[in-house]
């Protein structure tokens, strides 16, 4: 369940999510000068990561996987990665991967009543710790929690575990109609955990197409899966950091969909919706963005009203929504799927990205934290998102984005009402 | 050291040969209809199969072995390999090979003194067989031996193997100058031994350009290191045995090369020298193929005379030898692997494919087996060799073939001397 002792958690650079690649060649190819700053937040109130964790065994995990580099089999994966793409990783990139050999140094503070930790680097390069630190962290408490177990209460542990994700197959083989992936890279229990998930899965699922893969490249790798993501908020975040007025900064919102579309097209055409607000959003994607791109993911906001939304924006664009997908990815459980599930089938396509509850349930709460860019060459990131809990950035630039994006008639408008 | 009894022998279609693949390639390519046959063959006087493997078990492994099939995984490791040539399996061959869901049965009779195996089949599916049938016979072999032994029997044969490995790496190191790699696949004592084995040169050789890679694809996947091979005999046998005349039996000798050239250039430009005596080898290969060619693999008869052999051809040529490279097959050791690195060293570039002592080397006696091409299209095919035990074929085609390749005057002539 956790890993062997004498083993560092990430022993691959290959063990983290896919869309770091994705959104990684982007960067490299636009942004190679860029310096992000990522700090590491703890969402759950009242808890403080500092007493959930060893401190030093933390500076270790780090340390090691800073300098793990890629190796040849790496190499041929990704350059092998064709499902979204004829070689979609080009050779010029590949050959930047092989160079690195260090990722910066993460700083790891220790404040007098919590821990601070934050990444700065060239973002083609810093991208990569986001979901190595969350992993990290993640084993780390749920070791510290054991540790302090009898045997027995850790034998539970599993079990639960293992009757959940055996009640999880069973009810999902009732519904065959859902189709899902493993998004639980960053929330995973262990390493060992998420391994163990998807080879479960995989095998449950072998004649299906419900199982559609994973995040994780490792474990794609391991278990012959499709690795699976696209883009997350950090992209749209960052670039409209470098925005150097209020008309740029609105522009670059369509500016990265429009590049995406340019370096992926088809492949990787998922926009996800709720950076800005998914009602500036559906302001801001074109009709001819609508038709090309395959769908939309939703990440934040009551998931019902973001779908009979986006059904009745594809409709009001002349496009039939039975053709669009939309990707579910916000703190999903088995009953929100089948409930989103029986909604939107025949209206629209669906698949689900279940992260935390699909790769961390095993009975002990889970935490909730993020690694998040925060700044770009200096300047703050802000993310608007629909769900106010979910919003970053100093509240000065959270008041200017709600003007720019449109929001600043009404600071709650951002939230997407039912059409 | 042995596999977990649970899980079968082969788990994966990469567990095989490289040569398999670059071979396969080409054979897909041009050769899709024709018909071969494979028999196993032990050649170690006096010993027989029947005696040293249960069959039920052989059959099992065989079968299982069958219906594998290449996932995703696979197919993004091939289609990822590129240090041969820029994407060297074109899309059209990954998809054929994705498209395979088992290969011909392996026939096994049960004879009244030994076992008859053989496989016939369409040859671009049926050349995955040889190295899996040779790895699957090998460790049921050495399970049958090791099941009659008590545990510290069992415990003294591996700690044999790692003395034995040990000795070797710490000889290797004092001669930084000898490059090698693992061609161990078909006679190791058992995968998990091979893997462990690569996986501690990988390790003891990692800063030095000793250890080069092994033949074992899915164990280069596994240590990151190069899967690595040309063609065997296999590929001059067919190609000549489907000649309609002596003409054209002649001529497929330098139309392989031909065609291999074609395919993969530089690449893989090591040409194997003697499955028609390396006598007529150095006949047929043009000065053209030779300023072209990166070297020459020598796999039978003496490997100093072959060397010196391969200088002066060089030289008659006006190619320097420094430049070129002779790769060493044959039953090598450590003790002849440091007579020829002395030997050759300044005078032409070596390195050594080290098979059967590099990964079955823990005090038992080695099996000499072979699974050999012995038919093609109904025509059996024939190897001279520069070693008459490794000739095959019927003894009229021997014949024919010694005449046709200019050895008809002294029936030994192929045997080659030093110039």
């Amino acid at each position: 369940m956790l890993r062997n002792r004498q083993e560092p958690i990430i022993t691959s650079w290959l063990d983290l999510d896919f869309y770091k690649f994705t959104m990684g060649l982007l960067v490299w190819k636009q942004f190679p000068d860029v310096q992000v700053r990522y700090v590491l937040k703890l969402r759950n109130k009242g808890k403080r990561l500092i007493e959930m964790i060893d401190m030093l065994r933390l500076e270790e995990e780090l340390e090691s996987a800073r300098t793990i580099g890629f190796n040849k089999t790496d190499l041929h994966y990704l350059r092998g990665t064709n499902e979204y793409g004829e070689r979609m990783f080009p050779e010029a990139y590949l050959k930047f991967l092989e160079g690195i050999k260090a990722l910066p140094r993460v700083i790891v503070i220790r404040g007098s009543d919590e821990l601070h930790v934050e990444v700065k680097g060239p973002w083609p390069i810093a991208i990569f710790w986001e979901t190595l630190v969350l992993s990290i962290v993640n084993e780390l408490h749920y070791e510290f929690e054991l540790m302090s177990m009898t045997k027995l209460e850790r034998a539970s542990i599993e079990a639960n575990g293992l009757s959940r994700l055996k009640e999880k197959v069973d009810v999902l083989k009732k519904h065959p109609d859902i189709k899902f992936s493993d998004f639980g890279t960053r929330r995973r229990f262990s390493k060992s955990w998420q391994y163990r998930v998807d080879e479960f899965l995989t095998e449950e699922f072998a004649n299906t197409d419900q199982f559609l893969g994973t995040s994780c490249v490792k474990s794609a790798e391991r278990f012959g899966l499709l690795p699976m993501g696209t883009n997350a908020h950090e992209l749209q975040m960052v670039c409209a950091a470098l925005a150097k007025n209020d008309e740029e900064l609105k522009a670059s919102h369509n500016q990265v969909l429009r590049d995406w579309w340019s370096l992926y097209e088809t492949g990787l055409s998922i926009a996800l919706t709720d950076t800005f607000g998914t009602e500036f959003f559906f302001r801001d994607f074109t009709q001819i963005q609508a038709v090309s791109w395959k769908g939309l993911r939703h990440d934040s906001g009551d998931p019902v009203i973001f779908g009979n939304q986006a059904i009745h924006f594809y409709k009001r664009n002349g496009i039939a929504p039975e053709n669009k997908l939309l990707v579910f990815s916000d703190g999903l459980d088995l009953p929100k799927i089948v409930e989103l599930q029986d909604r939107f089938k025949d209206r629209i396509r669906t698949t689900f990205g279940w992260g935390t509850n699909l790769t961390n349930d095993l009975g002990l709460p889970a935490l909730s934290l993020v690694m998040k860019a925060v700044e770009a060459n200096g300047r703050p990131t802000v993310k608007l998102s629909d769900n106010l809990a979910k919003a970053t950035g100093p509240e000065q630039e959270i008041v200017r984005y709600k003007r720019v994006f449109g929001y600043d008639e009404n600071p709650h408008a951002f939230i997407p009402c039912d059409y």
